[in-house]
C-alpha cells in the first residue's frame, strides 16, 4: 500500500477516485432507469389510456360496456349544467386506494424474475398445494393485527378473487349424489352477482333459491350472510332458522375502514378477497378461512379443476401488499398513516359528503347506521360503507334511469331483489369522480332531469 | 469554482471523493439487498424447501398428493438399486424451462410498484376489457414470428389458464334453452381433464359424450381437436363427420420445440398457453384467438362471471415473457439462442434418451412419428411431444401400476379414455428428474419389478 503511494501521486489518486464516483454514479442512475424499462414504463403508457369515466368491478357485461362508451361520447345527454361526463359507479372498483399506494413508494413494489414461480406447485405437501407459502403467512398476520377473524384452526384455500371461492364453496357443500340441487338463499338486498354466478351453467349441484327470508322449503340448503352487507352496509346474521342449513360468510367489507370492528368473526367458511381490504382488484385474489378439512379439500378440488391454482405473481404481489398495512398497523408511519387511517379517514369525508348532497337535493334517502365500538381503532363509529345504498323518493320510480338522466351510472335495485326505487352506488372511487358526483347529485332538479328523461325516450 | 479549490487541498479533495466512493458503493449494495428482499429471497425460501420428488401440473387430486408425499418418505418400495427417490411424471409440470429463463436474467425480470394495476380494468373500451393491451400486442408479435397461427380477424380473450377459457367455450357455445345439454367430444386418447371439468358442476349446458370416434347421436356437438394430442403428440384433425359440429383447437403445444410448424393454424377458435409456450405455468395465463365475436363476448361473459377477470400481474409478467421469446427469435442472443432453439434441443435429446432406454429395456414401446417440414426452425424432424405415450407389452398389464412400483408416477391411460397398458410420463420435468428416470427406465427388470409389486399388495 505505501509502495502504491509511492508510484501514484495525490494528483493521480484524485484522477482516479473522480472516475470511480462517476463510474458508481452512472451505474445508480442506469439502475433506475432499468427498473423504468421493466415496470413502470408500461403502466405510465396505460394510464395514459385511460378515461375519468372508465367503469368499475366486473358485473357489467360486455353490452354494459359498449352502451358507456357510446354514452360517454354521445352529446345527446348533454343538459343546460354542461354535465355530459359520464360517471360510472356501477362497479365497486376501488381506485381510491391507488392515492395510499402511491404514498407508499418503493416498500410495495416487488421484483419477479423471469425465472421465478414457474411450477404449477406453491407448496406441494400441504393440503392447498397452490397457495403460496409467504401469502398464507401474511394473512394469519394481517387479521391478526385487525382482529376482524378468528384463523386458528382453519384452513386458508387462496381463490382468484372471492368469487372463485364462492363457486368452490358451492361446490364443496353439494352433495354430488344428490336427487336435487341444493338451494342457495341470501336475504335481499343481496350481491347481485350470487344468482348470476350460481344459475350460469345451469348445474345439477346447486340452484338459487332467492330472498332468504322467504325460503321456505324443506331439506338441506345454503344460505350466505354477506356482512357488512353489499349493497346496504348492515351487519348481518342468519336469517333462516331451519335445520339442515349451512352458512357460508362473505366478510369482504368487515374490515375498519368500512365498519367498526366488535369481534373476531368465528365461523365455520368466511370469504375475503384483497380488492376491497387493501385495493387490488386486478390482482384477483381472494382467500377462504375453513374450519372443516374436508370442505377446504373440495374446495382446493374446485380452484384445480376451474383454473389449475392461482396466479403465483398476483399471490406474491399480495403477501407485499398485506405485509405493508401490517406493518403499517404495528409500526404507523408518520406522513400517510395506515393504510385503515386513510381509507377510514376518507369514507368519512365522502359519506358526509353524500349526506349533505342528498340533504341538499331532497329527492333521496339514505340507509341509517347506528354507531358501535371499533375495537381495532378504538373509537367508536357508524358504518360508512363501500357502496351507498340510494333510494329515490316519489314521484321518481326509476332510481337508475332517473340518475342515468344526470350521466350518473348505478345498478338498479332489481338486481339486488328489491325495486328500482333503489340504487348501489360505489363509494370507492377515483377523487375527481366522487366528488364530481357528488356535486352533481347535489344539485339535481327533478324537472329538469324528468325532462332529459322524457326527450331521451 | 476556482475558489474552492483554493480552500480546500488536494488531500481534501481526495477524502471528499474517497467518501462519495464509499457512499455510493454502500447504495449499490445496498440496493442490490432490497432486490433480493423484495423477490428473490422470497424465491430462494420456496426453493430450499422443494423436494425433487415435487409434483406437477394440477390434475392431482388432494389425495393423490398426500399419497405421493407418504410414499416419498416411505421405505417400503426400496429395491435392490436404492430406487425409493418418487420420481412423480404424472403432471406436465415445465420446469424443465427454469434453466432457460434463468440465462436470460434481468431482460425477463418484471417489477411491479404497489399502486399499479389496481382496477378491475385493462381496457374498458375493448371487448376483452380485462385483457392487458401490452400483453395482446406480444401474443400477435409472437404468433407472427413463429408463423403457428393465424391472428387477423381474430378476437383475444385472455384466461386463467387455458383450462378457464376451455370452460368460457363451452359456455359460450352452448344455446341456453336447449331441451338438452350440448354434447362434448373428442378422439381417444384424449386430455384426461376434458371429462371431468366438463362434468364437474353437473351443467345443463353441456355434457362429456366421450370417444369422438364412436360418437353417433343426432343434432349439435362439439367436438374438441387437441393437436398436437395430449397425451399422444400425434398432429390431429375433426374426426366426427356429421353436421351442426362445432370444433375448438387446443393448441397448446403447437410450438416448434414439440412439432413441426407446418403452416399457421387457421381456426374459428383456438387456444394457447404460456405453460406449455414458454413453461410458465405458475401465472395461469393462457389466450384464445376467436373469430366470431359473439362467440369471444359470451366467453369474456364467462370470466367474468367465474373470476371477474383474469390476474394484471400475470399479464404483465407474459407481455414481458412473451416480449423476451420474440425479441431472442429475432435477435438471437449470441449464448443461449432463442427459447424455441433451447427447448427443440433439450427435447430432441430427451426424446433420444427415451428411446434408447425404451429400447434397452424390451418392455414398453413408443409412438413413432413422421418427420415434417418446419416453416419456422426452417429443418425437417420428427415430433418430440412434451408426453411420452408408453406403452406396456405383454404380460404387464397395469402399465402405471408397474411403473409405480419402480416409484415412477405417471397418469394411468384408463384416464384419457383408453386400457391400462398405456401410460402418460411429462417430458418437461427438471433435468436431475428426467435423466434419473430414463436411468431407471433403461434398467427396469421385469421380474424384478413384478415380485416388488406382489409384496407390495
Amino acid at each position: 500500500m505505501a509502495r502504491l503511494f509511492s508510484v501514484f501521486s495525490l494528483r493521480n489518486l484524485l484522477v482516479l477516485s473522480l472516475a470511480l464516483n462517476v463510474s458508481l454514479i452512472l451505474r445508480v442512475l442506469y439502475e433506475k432507469e432499468s427498473g423504468v424499462i421493466s415496470g413502470l414504463s408500461l403502466d405510465n403508457r396505460r394510464e395514459a389510456l385511460r378515461t375519468d369515466s372508465m367503469p368499475s368491478e366486473a358485473h357489467a357485461t360486455q353490452r354494459e360496456h359498449l352502451s358507456m362508451r357510446s354514452s360517454s361520447s354521445s352529446s345527446s345527454t348533454v343538459d343546460s349544467n354542461g354535465r355530459d361526463r359520464v360517471i360510472n359507479l356501477d362497479h365497486g372498483d376501488p381506485t381510491m386506494y391507488e392515492r395510499y399506494w402511491q404514498q407508499t413508494g418503493d416498500k410495495s413494489t416487488i421484483l419477479i424474475p423471469g425465472w421465478q414461480s414457474m411450477s404449477y406447485f406453491s407448496d406441494a405437501g400441504s393440503l392447498c398445494w397452490f397457495l403460496e407459502p409467504e401469502f398464507a403467512k401474511e394473512i394469519f398476520r394481517l387479521h391478526k393485527v385487525v382482529g376482524n377473524a378468528v384463523t386458528e384452526d382453519r384452513y386458508i384455500v387462496v381463490g382468484t378473487g372471492s368469487t372463485q371461492l364462492y363457486q368452490a364453496v358451492l361446490y364443496a357443500l353439494s352433495p354430488l349424489d344428490a336427487a336435487e340441487p341444493l338451494s342457495v338463499v341470501s336475504a335481499a338486498p343481496y350481491y347481485s352477482s350470487y344468482p348470476l354466478i350460481t344459475d350460469c351453467l345451469k348445474s345439477g349441484l346447486y340452484k338459487w333459491a332467492g330472498d332468504a327470508q322467504s325460503f321456505n322449503k324443506e331439506g338441506p340448503y345454503i344460505e350466505l350472510v354477506t356482512s357488512p352487507n353489499n349493497p346496504d352496509g348492515f351487519v348481518r346474521q342468519s336469517v333462516v332458522n331451519k335445520s339442515g342449513g349451512i352458512l357460508v360468510h362473505d366478510l369482504a367489507y368487515y374490515w375498519p375502514q368500512y365498519s367498526p370492528i366488535a369481534a373476531a368473526a368465528d365461523h365455520d367458511i368466511m370469504l375475503f378477497t384483497v380488492s376491497k381490504s387493501t385495493g387490488h382488484a386486478g390482482m384477483r385474489i381472494g382467500w377462504a378461512l375453513v374450519k372443516d378439512e374436508e370442505v377446504a379439500k373440495k374446495m382446493v378440488k374446485y380452484v384445480e379443476l376451474n383454473t389449475i391454482g392461482v396466479s403465483k405473481d398476483s399471490q406474491l404481489r399480495a403477501a407485499k401488499v398485506l405485509q405493508v398495512v401490517t406493518d403499517g398497523c404495528k409500526y404507523p408511519p408518520s406522513k400517510e398513516g395506515s393504510l385503515f387511517d386513510f381509507a377510514a379517514h376518507l369514507m368519512e369525508e365522502r359519506w358526509k359528503l353524500l349526506r349533505a348532497a342528498v340533504r341538499q337535493s331532497g329527492l333521496f334517502t339514505l340507509p341509517e347506521f347506528p354507531p358501535g365500538s371499533c375495537r381495532f381503532l378504538n373509537i367508536s363509529f357508524a358504518p360508512r360503507p363501500a357502496f351507498a345504498w340510494l333510494k329515490c323518493e316519489a314521484p321518481i320510480e326509476d332510481c337508475e334511469a332517473f340518475l342515468r338522466s344526470n350521466n350518473i351510472l348505478t345498478r338498479s335495485g332489481i338486481h339486488f331483489g328489491v325495486g328500482p326505487q333503489y340504487v348501489r352506488i360505489s363509494m370507492l372511487d377515483r377523487d375527481e369522480n366522487y366528488d364530481e358526483f357528488v356535486e352533481r347529485l347535489s344539485t339535481i332538479h327533478l324537472r329538469q332531469s324528468m325532462h332529459v328523461d322524457e326527450t331521451a325516450e
